[in-house]
């Protein structure tokens, strides 16, 4: 069995297993306090372009985002996001346990618009109801699609102009960046965004997600949150040394570019069959409607989730590829859908 | 200018008033656990037919809302209403500052249906996402629609065989149980429910709320909850008082009577002059449809909000009628009506 | 049975019920936006000498306690107290419930001092500790002690330059203000604290406290915060009334007085009988220290709390008069006491 | 430089590296839900003597302790402590930020006493009152003493009979169990509580602890509230695979005694010196009391912490061993030392 279930079934790139054996032995300070997480931090201000942005390295994307979103809001404030949003799905109610109400709204093709967030405010006009004061965006989406230049400028300026933060959840920000169809730079991003994070979990690390906070409103006293939230790593050094290495000789882009070939791969070979797709993902996640005795085949050779059952007997399914995923498996699925499909 | 904007524009019936001033010097132990307290309680017992009910009586409807919920949950479960609902809506997120997810459905009418219930079920499948776990619905409902006996059954037995608490909100219980197409009895309610508030607020008392617990797992140490969250009123006796004279001589159900009464008047005489309402109700809160132009004529000398602009130049308003409303006033308001209408 | 178990046994002073019952049918607008609120908001700012104050009227004690120290500290913020503090001892964890520490010194005569703040900051150093970030202290105090303006300078002249808000909890504030050693006047209280509240309940209010903001920070939004801990009293003219009435005339101090004096008579007595005190109150608490045996004939007709069990076979009672207190019956109280101790 | 500034300054035992390193590319299902997790799970029951226990990875302990504690207590219930616990100092107010207070008591040797319960009980007698409902100890506790079996037997039996929960941190439970004056096995700890965990971070792995529950009260559901805190890791084998190897061939043991023999060189050539200890450990932290001008002198070449400066020009200093200390390094320690003594 091969798993395209997710882009977090295999461990990390041999480098970076390499680096934290080599300084095993090395005694440092804890909880971020390191040589590794001080270079890390101005490795990523240098790629980001913000020298004066905080860098603060946590191990996983709920944890980042709660503690995020808990430092930002005052009590009554809440928070929007897409209906599909991770916080707003996948999260087991992880924001509204900080106190904070999502408001979920429809979207389109998985992405946030500014209509979407003009309606939030007009609908949230007095103290009986929660305020927005924050935008939650993920980059690329929870269905694989991503935001053109043009997309995040306007809602960035709304944010901008309304009194809003705009986050942006970048735990798969390395493949929406590599996408053969993505005009934007991790420069733009932290441009454009009061705060935002670089996904390493799911683009080659063992674990870690690199939260920038260029906001200066959002700064102070942050590691008291990570803290309370048991988001201080003992071990801190392990969080730097992981994005010394991803951000080493393009180590991190050359990750994600992988897994979008493997995705293209697949996606060409899907279409070559005739099928069709649920959502127009460019990135590592592919979403492919296939009908159910196929699907039924399929799973005797791979692993993955299926998205939505139709009624018309078939349904979509969710390929992940990662930094990891082997061509030859790829090969080996189109191989087998196009004898299914026969 | 006279006001129709909700039914808590006055102060009490005067019989309360007069039994709060009668025992004015009367020394009694604080936090409800004084003699009027104990009788009101023993009389709604009676009232709903069920002696093994605990009572509580609590100031205000959010207090009521966010306490029950708030101790009936575990930190990672939600509780499932209508999108209208009050707490989703109107509360500024006081469900979500407890901790727990909100899951909005789109209902019908305004009201809760089992497949909404059964739709959040089946979307919430796993450690990934919250745990359902109780069912909030109000009666009358937002949009002054009411509950039949069949629908409150059918929402009940769907909660006992999938384990969810159903709780009701009863801040407008009196007029949905005194309006004409009203096929459920306060026992009903009672049976029907783990636990339901009987609203004064807005039934004649100046305030307050009394809470029954019919379901045992709800009830220990929910005075504990209560005083965490400044529900425990120091000079409990006020509650106690004011529910002992809405339930003698039948004035809780007389008082609703009369706000249905003058909300019916209303009703009629807007039907007369030819226009809709946005809700089918037959309580205490009308939501006709104007012409902007009779709407601002209207607004010179009535009180009242606006539910819904449209597009087509016409708004629903909202016209809420109380124990307390004059039937003058309402023939004031449709002949003022009748003219703009000429 | 005479009740010295509280300062809130008995109902509200005659013009407050009256006043009420003159305006009972008037229409106001909900949630303290009316015109009784506006005109006791502008009283009180006159009374304490601060124009450009915000003046909230809450239910009670225990609710504007939490929603002041909610809205005001961020997540990993605490509130230093004395240890007998009413947030430390009798909400329930109402702090904690917000998420926040409370952290409790030692104190001297039931007072906060500045070597207990000076010691709090001292311990608390770095992201793996709460931060302090309030004062919180209450006048009178838990024990009917009460704080000089020497005293109050000094906490405030070290909040200020520490950085701390500084809130004093005035629910028994009449009563230091015109005790005999009082030298602080209300317009003090309020230029020397970032906010603090004027108690209602145990002054001759049915209920209610005004909390008034002097520190632009704690000011904006106040409101959604109140609202989400159901706090925005639907009828909230009648929080209003009940401060016109207690602003017009002096009634205010009149009944705190009238409590002292109430007071003064028992501790005169007691004193008279050769009894000794558990702390040095002026105020309306008292807490004299009685064999054991004499307190069980007083239980026969009075009701009072034991505060204190001590193994000599003698406790510390706690007795406290009201506006409403008879001198008949605190005569009645010493004449038993002396025949207790011939 | 050389650090005894903690237990967590170097990496991972080489075993758990390789073990690692040599299954990195292996394809697992997240979330611990892979065979490694299963058989390290397995491992642990049968090491503890409890096939019905509930076993969970997680990260680091202050999520550990915040996600127990938070998912046991209801919104007014308390954890009572020992004043120096790490839950009341070190966590930012982890556990008020889940909503409940932490009821610290001030214990005998850095441990909880059962008269420190009783007392915490005695004094939460009522609604107004926080409801203590678990008790929390660290063994061994935080200035390196440890429990015997006759004081882990009494308060067992106390929360017992008390009904309260008995959670036992365990991030140094390796060091105490492998203290020579230790008479506790696993065996004893797992029957004796109703949850605890086993510290890996400090015990010769990247990361983790092993968190056992045995009362079936407190399972159900414990998944969701670790998704819900951030704590279900991504790759949750990483966690399995350590575990994995610390309980094969005794490592977890092994690696504990080793840092307790280190510990011991240091005891005695600190007792050959003449100098005394604020606490009398045996475990991997020592407290030893140094005059300031001996401290400077150590500081030069080693990292260590100020536990507590004294007036008399003296200072306890914490010295923290490792399964990674080098004993070169302790005698090196010993013999500057030795020279600053002369």
């Amino acid at each position: 069995m091969y798993s395209f279930n997710n882009d977090y079934s295999e461990g990390a790139h041999p480098r970076i297993l390499e680096a934290i054996t080599r300084t095993n032995l090395d005694q440092n300070s804890g909880y971020g306090t390191d040589g590794h997480c001080t270079r890390a931090r101005e490795m990523i201000r240098r790629e980001i372009g913000r020298e004066d942005a905080d860098v603060h390295f946590i191990v996983g994307g709920t944890q980042t985002n709660l503690i995020t979103i808990g430092a930002a809001l005052k009590p009554w404030q809440a928070v929007i996001c897409v209906a599909q949003g991770h916080i707003n799905v996948h999260e087991t109610g992880a924001i509204e346990a900080t106190g904070h109400k999502v408001l979920a709204m429809p979207g389109r093709d998985g992405k946030l618009t500014p209509d979407d967030i003009i309606q939030a405010l007009d609908h949230h006009t007095d103290e009986h109801m929660v305020q927005p004061k924050m935008v939650y965006i993920s980059n690329s989406t929870e269905i694989g699609t991503q935001y053109s230049k043009a997309e995040l400028e306007a809602i960035s300026s709304l944010c901008l102009s309304k009194n809003l933060y705009l986050f942006l959840d970048g735990a798969r920000l390395g493949s929406a960046l590599t996408s053969p169809v993505n005009d934007l730079t991790i420069k733009d991003i932290a441009a454009l965004t009061d705060v935002f994070y670089i996904g390493g979990t799911k683009a080659g690390a063992l674990f870690g997600e690199a939260l920038i906070i260029s906001n200066p409103d959002l700064k102070p006293d942050f590691r008291f949150m990570m803290k309370q939230r048991g988001a201080l790593l003992a071990k801190g050094w392990l969080l730097g040394i992981q994005f010394e290495e991803l951000f080493t000789d393009n180590l991190y882009y050359d990750l994600a570019s992988h897994a979008n070939s493997m995705a293209e791969i697949l996606r060409k070979g899907i279409i070559d069959c005739g099928y069709s797709f649920y959502s127009a993902s460019l990135t590592n996640q592919l979403f492919p409607i296939f009908p159910d005795d196929v699907i039924e085949k399929l799973e005797k050779e791979f692993v993955f989730s299926i998205q939505e059952k139709r009624a018309d007997g078939h349904s979509a399914i969710r390929l992940v590829t990662s930094w990891a995923t082997r061509e030859d498996a790829c090969r080996h699925f189109l191989s087998i859908l196009k004898n299914c499909s026969l």
